[in-house]
This record gives C-alpha cells, sequence and structure tokens, in this order.
C-alpha cells in the first residue's frame, strides 16, 4: 500500500557525504519508496558554495539559507551532514521546531549536545537518528540502542578512527615512525592536512561519548573521556608489542565498572594480543567489540568512514524515520534512565607495559621493584636488558587501577637509578 | 513517563532458551521497564513436561494448554521458543488472531512459511520480529532489515551453523577426520545426538532462505536454497586448502547475479583464502560478511547458539515490539517488493578446486585440458603428482557456472586416463 504524497527531505551539506546521500535518493528513488511506503522527495539542499556544480541535483533545491529551509515547515525529514558545532546545532533545533524529524552524522555535536538534542526532539514529538555519527557504515547506534535493549553491556571495545588505524597499521607492518606514516597517510587522502581531531584522538573520544551513553543507558559528554591520542607512540613501541605477542591499535574503550555502580570511557593507544579480532583490523577499517551479560563478545566491522559508507548509514536512518513519519510513531529516544556515575581515569583498572632506562648496576630491580609494591601495583613479568652501563628494564603489570600507576611512576621517576620512563603503554584486550 | 499497567507475555517453549528468556525478565525487570517505557509481566509459559522443577518460576504460570494460553486474548507479545513447525506454526497464527506480536525464534518455521505467517501478521496489524532465528546473538536482521534499508546488499557471505564450524576447525588445527572431529564436538555438546541437521546444512539453508529474503527483498523459501552438508570433507581436502592458503568453512551464501535480475542462495563446503575474515572464526563461533554498494564490506561476529545469546535477540526483539504496542505501531514487516526469481543452483558462478585421481602416463594433462576448454571452462592452474604409474591432477579454475562445471566433470568422468574425481570444491571469498 503506497502512499502519493511524497515524504520531504532537506539536505544540509552537500560535500563528500551529502552528494552521496542526493545521488542515491535519486538513483534508487524506487527501491527507497517502496521500502518506506511512501515516495521521498529531496526538498531543498542547502550548501555554502552554490556555484560548485552538482551533478544530478536541480540546480533550483540548491540554497544558501540554511535556516529558511529548515523554518519551511512541510519539511518531513531534515538531513544534517554540515559537521560541526554551530551553525549545526541551532539548524537541528530549528529543523524540530517546525515539525521535521533529524538524521544526523554530526559526532563532535551528539558528543557534546546529545541530551539537549534528544530533548529537542522528545518535546516536538519528533526523531533524532544518527547512526553515521559513529564507524561510519557499521551497523552500531542501532544494535546497541535496539538488538540488545534486553541485555547488559558491559564493555564496548573499539577501533572507531580510521586515519589513525592506518597510521599504525603502516607502523606495524612497515617499522615507519609515526611521522613517516602520517604522511603516507596523508598522501593517500587518509589524513587531513590538520590531522589533530584524529591523531590527538578528539573524534574517536567524540564517539566513545556517544557509544558509552547509549550502551550503559546514561549520559556521557565528550568532557567524560579521557583522551590520549597516538603521536607519541614509536617505532620502539611497536617492536616491545611485538615482543609481547601484541600490536598497539588507537581504542575507544566504555566499560562498566566491576560492582555495576559506574562506568568509564577513555581513548588512548594500547597493546592487543595478536589473537585478539581487533589486532587483525587493517587500513582504514574501523571494528567494534561490544561485550554483554546474555550476548557474550560480538564484533562489528566495516568502512568506518568515506562518502558512501556514510551515507549507507544516513539513508538507512532515513528509511527509519520515514517510516515512523507515516505511522505516527516515533523510534527509541535518549535512554539515560540509568544515569550512572562516570568515573574518572584514576579509577579505571587495566594493565601497564613500562619501559625504563636504569643504570645497569646491582640492586636496580629491587629498588624498582620495591616502588611497584609500595603503590601496590602487582608485576606480571619484568625483562632487563644491559648495556654499557645503561639497561632498560621491561615492566609488565597485572591489573591496577591507572591512580596506582601513576603514583608508581612518579615515585619511578625520583629514584636515582631511573634515568627515565621511555614509554607506559596499557594492555587491552586480554 | 512510565505507563503502569504491564504489557502480558507469554512464553512458548521454556527450555534452554526459554528459561534463560524468563529468568533475565525477571532479574532485570526494571531495566526493561525502563527501556520499553512500561513493566513487562510474565502471563503464562506453555511447557510440554509440567513436572519439570523451573527455578524462578511461579508454577502458577505453567501450563500444558499453548494453544489456550495464544488464545486468552489479554496477551501483548507471544515468544515462540519451541522450533519445529507444528504446533509453532499454528501457535503463532492464533497469536496474531487474538490480538499478540510474536518474537520468534523458529528458523525453520520462517524459512518454510515466513511469507504466511508476516501475512497473517499484517492482517491484524501486528508484528513478527525473529533475530534469534539467525545466528544466535549477532544483530544480523536488524541490520540488513533497517540499517541496511538504503542501501543495497549484494551478497551475504557467512558461517551460521556453529555445530559445522567447530568440526571443520577441529579438522583444520588438528588434521582430524570427519567422523574423530563429530564424535568431539558431540562429547563436548556441540553437536546433538543426530546432527543430521547441523552436518547437512539444513539449519544453515533455513538462515540462509530467511537472510536471502530479506536481504533482496524477495521471498526465498527453503526449497530455493541449494545444500550440500559437510561430512564428505577429508582430512586431505584440509590439506589440498592449505596448499592454496585457504582453509574449508561450511558457508551460506546469497548473491545478486551480475546483472542485478535475479538471486542465487546456497549451503555448501568452500574453500576461503586464509587471509579473508571469515577464515579466522574459530570454535562455535558465527560470522555474516555483507556486502552492499553503499557501504562496501560489513561484518558481523558473535556466538551463533546457545540459550544465553539466543535469549538475548529475544529479549531485543521483545523490547522492540514491546515499544511498537506501546506507540501503536508496528515494526518493518516482510519486504518482497523485488521479487527477484531465485536463479538454480547451475547458474551460479564461482571458482572450483578439482582433485582428480589419473593414469601417469603423457598426454593426459592434454585430454584433461582440453574438457575443460570444450565446457568453457577457463583453468587458473593445474598442479601434476606423479607416482608408480598413478598420477593426480589438481585442477583450480578461474570464475565458471556450476552448471558448465558439472558438464566438466561429468566429461571428465568418461575418460579412460580418469581413474577417479576424488574431489571437488568451491572457492569463496576471493
Amino acid at each position: 500500500m503506497m502512499r502519493t504524497r511524497p515524504l520531504k527531505v532537506a539536505l544540509l551539506g552537500c560535500g563528500v557525504v551529502g552528494s552521496e546521500v542526493a545521488r542515491i535518493m535519486t538513483t534508487h528513488a524506487d527501491d527507497l519508496a517502496a521500502r518506506i511506503g511512501a515516495p521521498v522527495e529531496l526538498a531543498g539542499v542547502a550548501v555554502r558554495r552554490p556555484s560548485k556544480v552538482r551533478e544530478g541535483i536541480d540546480p533550483d533545491l540548491i540554497t544558501t539559507d540554511a535556516t529558511a529551509l529548515v523554518k519551511r515547515g512541510d519539511l518531513d525529514v531534515v538531513v544534517e551532514v554540515i559537521g560541526g558545532i554551530e551553525p549545526a546545532r541551532t539548524l537541528i533545533t530549528t529543523a524540530f521546531e517546525h515539525g521535521a524529524s533529524v538524521v544526523s552524522a554530526n559526532k563532535a555535536l551528539l558528543a557534546q549536545d546529545g541530551a539537549a538534542l534528544h530533548a529537542a526532539a522528545d518535546e516536538h514529538g519528533k526523531d533524532l537518528y544518527y547512526e553515521a555519527a559513529v564507524a561510519g557504515a557499521i551497523p552500531l547506534i542501532r544494535p546497541l540502542r535496539e538488538s540488545l535493549a534486553g541485555d547488559k553491556v558491559n564493555r564496548v571495545l573499539g577501533i572507531v578512527n580510521g586515519t589513525t588505524n592506518f597510521i599504525l597499521d603502516k607502523m606495524d607492518s612497515t617499522g615507519a615512525g609515526y611521522q613517516e606514516a602520517l604522511d603516507e597517510a596523508t598522501a593517500l587522502g587518509y589524513a587531513e592536512a590538520d590531522p589533530t581531531a584524529d591523531v590527538e584522538g578528539f573524534d574517536a573520544a567524540a564517539k566513545a561519548a556517544i557509544l558509552a551513553g547509549i550502551a550503559f543507558h546514561t549520559r556521557v559528554r565528550l568532557d567524560d573521556v579521557y583522551r590520549e591520542g597516538m603521536t607519541e607512540v614509536t617505532a620502539a613501541d611497536f617492536a616491545s608489542a611485538k615482543e609481547m605477542g601484541c600490536t598497539i591499535k588507537l581504542l575507544a574503550i566504555c566499560e562498566r565498572a566491576a560492582d555495576g555502580a559506574s562506568v568509564t570511557a577513555r581513548v588512548h593507544p594500547a597493546m592487543i594480543p595478536l589473537s585478539h579480532p581487533l589486532a587483525s583490523v587493517r587500513g582504514a577499517y574501523n571494528a567494534v567489540f561490544v561485550e554483554s551479560d546474555a550476548a557474550g563478545q560480538l564484533m562489528f566491522y566495516g568502512p568506518g568512514a568515506g562518502g558512501s559508507p556514510t551515507a549507507s548509514a544516513v539513508l538507512g536512518d532515513l528509511v527509519a524515520v520515514c517510516r515512523n513519519r507515516l505511522s505516527g510513531a516515533t523510534g527509541p529516544g535518549e535512554s539515560a534512565y540509568a544515569a550512572l556515575p562516570v568515573s574518572p581515569m584514576g579509577d579505571v583498572v587495566t594493565r601497564y607495559h613500562i619501559s625504563l632506562d636504569v643504570a645497569d648496576k646491582p640492586g636496580v630491580l629491587a629498588q624498582v621493584a620495591t616502588v611497584f609494591a609500595e603503590h601496590g601495583v602487582s608485576i606480571d613479568t619484568v625483562r632487563q636488558q644491559g648495556k654499557d652501563g645503561e639497561a632498560s628494564l621491561v615492566v609488565v603489570t597485572h591489573r591496577a587501577s591507572d591512580a596506582a600507576l601513576t603514583g608508581t611512576v612518579e615515585a619511578l621517576r625520583k629514584l636515582d637509578t631511573v634515568r627515565g620512563v621511555a614509554s607506559i603503554m596499557r594492555v587491552e584486550g586480554e
């Protein structure tokens, strides 16, 4: 049973993702109509540069006045693929006020203002969907929010940034240093001219906030996410990782504490065993591991970025939101009823791999071991290598809190026999 | 905003899955209520053996009269975890007639009668959800049906039966033969006393029918799925696979033809390269690869069976169906608008690995190569090994239709110099 009045969709932004959304809406119009139960019509496209030629898009639909577009009042869905905080935030809330539901791919905005945007959607009885905001085409928001709605998620552990995974994979496979690998990523178009958002972990942290919020039914904002970039990962770190049967990945980790009473969210480079499924995620691919009480371990894998994959996620949401419009219902909104406290990084418990430059003389290991013991950090293995009066100590700990480890390292730095702390890296996925 | 009248749920079957569903409904009642927006109440449990002690379930809820239970008229959702065709089919349709939506884990029934059940659900304006029918806890139906609703799926390639993957993994890692590996699977509880449904591919074929139907928006019944079990896979096949840098998996493969005008669905053992993500799926785990136009390659991985994982999938559906009840809407029903023809196995195009026992004398290779050429099957590589007047020829072909390959093999068998066809195996995932 097909309704003939088309659903009207406005597109905010017509870059790599937006142009692909527009293209698929046109070329696959019949399929979309059949799946939705009514045709969808591109009612307007807001852009910054109206003079740019946009193949396949009726020039009459192009406007630079995004505000007027979302205020039209006859729109069913607004698709926001501008990115950034403003004007996206104001345009989305304006769209709700004027009767439209919203599909967004905007991770930064959702991570910062997700609660307020959900509240605005609820107030107006509209949908806010954003599968494309995390891990591109990989269905992740919907599985977490719907498929696992009857389960208790304890952990989300993932590679959610393709740029940094490309760089780390390159360092791992070729022995290249960070700068060399970054240069190659830039040359191949995997890294932007200013790679800060990726390599410093801001992008992954925004995704971690979104995933943690959904997984734990708790508001988690970007500020709640501990963030450490991967610019200081060295070829020597990869050599150490290999000796341990590990590789290094930039991970987003959202965890429920063992007692279930709090959660943590963090982004940092970490060693993971080569036998872990995330270790074999190559190039710019993304993958997310989800651990829950009943389902056990699930993994979702796919392209984490790019125009087409992101457009696939946007269009999946568009179909869902359109179906909801037709049935007069709304999909699941924000679920934050659990309202668990988000603990600081000091409370995170994991294992650590620490490289120390030490004096090559008797008694150093005993001194170092004493410092670990005094801070309650139990040592799993120590490897000592000496040459020419200098030596290195590689310590791998058992599970300890980040606070205890930080205290240990501070005390180690004060030892005369410790010349320097060459690297500290967390060990995950065991 | 919490509604206080509870949603009433009846459970048909209280075995491994059903008892876990009941347990989680009780222990996680508050979470489920918060996520649904209303409490859910277990209103009745239909079982075959009422005398069995069922911990945590009020004995007053137990009944042997499943028909009376689904006819009560006050049920919101019926959860069917009995399995098999009857009485499950009649109970589900009776449930729709009496106002309930249905969550089912019944792959055999869905593969055989999915269209009729969906029609019954639609007629009464009710939901029919069955995430648990395919690949246990792995979200797969929902991602295909909703997340990829704006994309065009071209291929679904997966390991969807844990028992056979356990057996094949064991053969691969230990060199064991089929019977030895099956015995171990049986001893460990991975295989049933009568393993026919698993090892002959019936279980996987049912899942392939369901996945193909959803992926291609086309009705695909169990009878449309080509099925070949894995009981004839030998240690020698694994040795051949290793020489090619491959392993052997029982795969469910649903494909859109290159011209897009038809689809195929099949289940059979196949060689896949060790570099393919499915090659590293170990033990009883399941994983499904999905290839689509815009999203590219996605993979979903997790436990494919077991009480808890299947219960997780059932409960995710239960939450969704309950939300739909509260909003007065229904979720996506059957989507079969594309109505593509399902082509027979002869039309399937893939590569083949063929081992022939041949006479060790000059001219045999030329004869064999001529037969391949006459049937339009192009040879990629040939390896010839001779000893004591006997020899073997291992031929790997380029892509060819199954019909062409079958014709080739028939002709080869008629050659005096070909003493036997030791094995034929398809090569996938390249």
